[in-house]
């Protein structure tokens, strides 16, 4: 992990008045761009080979410029010409995936962000350590898969949209799907309504939700769309199916928006509340977008099965604002309030609170 | 029932050019707020104990002021202070539930709408009584559970969030789910789509779909988020859960938007139409927003099998506007449109009109 | 096929400046007559018997003048009045099904977009020739019943909103839902997530996603409701309600919005690339808006099932834009695009290039 001070250096190189910024071409690159463009940056598209051509047909949220490079491990050898565009970097799902975790923590560029989260967040004991401290209520973790006895969902480590995921409801059926040589964690299977919470904590605001320090929005909420699991039902149960030689799976392949009810607002806001402060005393805090994967069961509880410490691929639907930041302002996409946070950090002097 | 001439005497008193907009702090009210606050009136939240924090986080649907009470069901103890405030109070579901709808029916505070439909829509019967008579169809009534030949919606009286309700396909499991000492409905299950359709009654606007008196708009519709029978099936078929000892469970959670086939539409108005007319002749008219909670069948008939007289948080969903009211003007939420209605009647000098 | 030199003559003989746009009062009407009129076109409304009320709730769609049909498969003898309105007509699903094909290819009235494309698409064998040959991945098609060999859906040719489709896993359940004295089409059943993709090809425009000729644009997708097959699943599995003697059926009701992982663009954009390519060395290339139905599995590969070469119903979610044409500009519905289309066409005075 580079050090904090070795960052401040390069900052303090910058011209703070051309700061650019960077992501990798995907995930939610379009919203990024076009957001950071709409708050007056200069905006860098990072893509391997030729730069894709979807850019063209989408002119808001074209990037003012690319720098190829020959796979994404190879970041770290543009980081020279990051620098001398004076680049923040706004990392995103897919630019930690692609890079591997590693070097992206050890990249000399400043990025949005509390790269430490990482540590936390990848590692699902950690994870978990992180949220329960915070008071959040988890799915039940089963230690041995000889305890399972209702239904569990088997999950692999590190960030894989879902492949591979499945639901077993006894030993017998953990045995017959699990992978070899997979490291996995079982979880009680929560039913009820997937519901993915679109947070932003900023620690330069003042006016708003008030936390120990800064404050916290909800910007939307989507459910995501998991294939084959989410219209198999339309060829047979479960059980029907698994007889019949076909495994549901989990892979994410896009989103559809929603919203939850008003009086569950105020537990929305709570658990985002504590897993913010958790954040804050165990490892100094998240910064900027943040996502709550739960489900909302028939009692109104909210169970939290993972955390996202970063910009999700969800809110890419809201482009243009949801019904939660219109209330905020017009226009507001999470994209454009990094943009915003950026901004305010520039204007107060206080890019190094929000970068790391 | 609070008699209509003494709610006129108060608006008499009323400085009807500083009307205020009040709520009770849950459901729709971001939006009633927002929308209220468009249109330039003062926003009072009615609330429990403390403000909920949320608002803070909504800048732009943040009330005025508060008024706080010990329980919703002390509102009437605050009436002098709202009169004082000049304000109109714009209910929702959940204020009548809160309050009670005996001190709803009875409160001495101006109350955008007609208070009457609530005798006609919380008692099943009536209700049918009612949409029958407008020449609706209904999911068909079992009156003896004994006559239960395929499937049916078991629900209970009084607005409880879908909680406990339960399909049946037959007289046996009709009596292993119903709760003792509970009034219930037992409807034919409608095979289809369900479709949540927003519209709005104007008796004071001349231009648009005219009625015998004012005019109809369809502002926007949703489909409830259920937990957790929405997304059950991923472990198993009703059949295979029951005998597993899970139980689906209709608890609203949420709303995802949706629109319907444009060649519905003609459809869509006419039972709408036709529910707004019966209301006139029966009680003197429903009066703003309401919802027909629907199933779309696979022959295109709608079947309507419950009515919300007033705003339903489906609408949430459209803070910014939806697909059908951006033809109508930018921007209108269906809190906007009450507001709307409100400055228009102020303007008209007919506030009586649209008040109880 | 009316010849195309004929449709050149009559436009020659239009007042180019005083362009006015028609469609049939249904399916995606509303869209297409505010995005004309946003763009500064007069509008026509073309339906049977009254006009239909619903515009009258919607005034920035209503039609600025109605011409009435006895029936749909008149409008032949309204060609000269619409010719002396300079109309050029906007063709939709239901315009061509209400009209008939055969009537509508016959037109003499200036059309927007290839009328040509109807013979390639309307049938079954030819649509997958072209799609094929473009070497987009479809769904197997099964020649003879009797190889069924897993889950195929049964298909009948012509548009008819989905009515009568089937799931079949064996011969013998073929045998037992197969309609008699109709055309059919049998293809594999795709397990996946189903996305509606709404594209718009543009001869004229040469900023953007560029093909060997105009370029491609992607606005937006959606999602189809199918009653009953969406909710069938709240009573039973498949098997379950066969056994019962309940069917499952695909009518589309409507439409909920949806986006796709970023990561799948470049996938999107190449697949409508090629089709549009494969158009246009056939038979001179489709224009306009088109719709590949899709199904995305869990490899993350995009199987398409079915291409309409017309504006779909899906884009009416989107009457003031979507999450991916509010990157090419603000309040951009595909109705508004065709509009742009045919004033770019007056502009640059290729009008004869967007029409047959």
């Amino acid at each position: 992990m580079i050090e904090k001070k070795q960052i401040l250096d390069i900052l303090q190189s910058y011209d703070q008045k051309k700061i650019s910024i960077a992501t990798v071409c995907s995930h939610s690159s379009l919203q990024i761009f076009d957001g950071a463009r709409k708050e007056g940056f200069r905006t860098i598209g990072i893509c391997v080979g030729e730069p894709p051509r979807f850019y063209d047909a989408f002119p808001k949220a074209k990037p003012d410029e690319y720098i190829i490079v020959d796979s994404y491990q190879q970041i770290p050898d543009i980081a020279d010409k990051l620098r001398e565009k004076n680049a923040i970097i706004v990392p995103h799902g897919s630019f930690v995936e692609y890079m591997g975790s590693d070097k992206f923590t050890d990249l000399a560029v400043p990025t949005f962000g509390n790269r430490n989260v990482l540590n936390w967040e990848s590692d699902r004991d950690k994870e978990r350590e992180w949220l329960e401290g915070a008071g959040i209520h988890m799915p039940r973790k089963i230690e041995d898969p000889r305890d399972i006895n209702g239904p569990v969902m088997v999950k692999y480590h590190g960030a894989r949209g879902g492949r591979g995921f499945f639901v077993a409801k006894s030993y017998e059926e953990f045995e017959r799907y699990i992978e070899p040589h997979q490291k996995y964690t079982i979880q009680e299977f929560i039913i009820g309504t997937r519901y993915y919470l679109h947070y932003f904590y900023s620690p330069l605001r003042n006016e708003g939700y008030s936390l120990s320090e800064g404050t916290l929005e909800m910007l939307s909420m989507d459910r995501r769309v998991e294939s084959n699991a989410d219209e198999i039902f339309r060829l047979g149960s479960p059980k029907e199916l698994t007889e019949a030689g076909i495994q549901p799976t989990y892979v994410v392949t896009g989103n559809v928006p929603l919203i939850a009810r008003e009086s569950l607002l105020p537990l929305v806001f709570s658990i985002g509340e504590k897993v913010v402060e958790q954040s804050i005393k165990m490892f100094g805090g998240m910064i900027g977008p943040f996502c709550l994967e739960t489900v909302f069961t028939d009692k109104l509880e909210i169970k939290v099965f993972e955390i996202s410490a970063r910009i999700v691929a969800g809110t890419n639907i809201y482009m243009s604002g949801s019904p939660y930041s219109d209330l905020i302002e017009e226009n507001l996409s999470t994209g454009r309030r990094i943009a915003q946070e950026i901004k305010l950090g520039q204007r107060l002097n206080q890019l190094d609170r929000i970068i790391s």
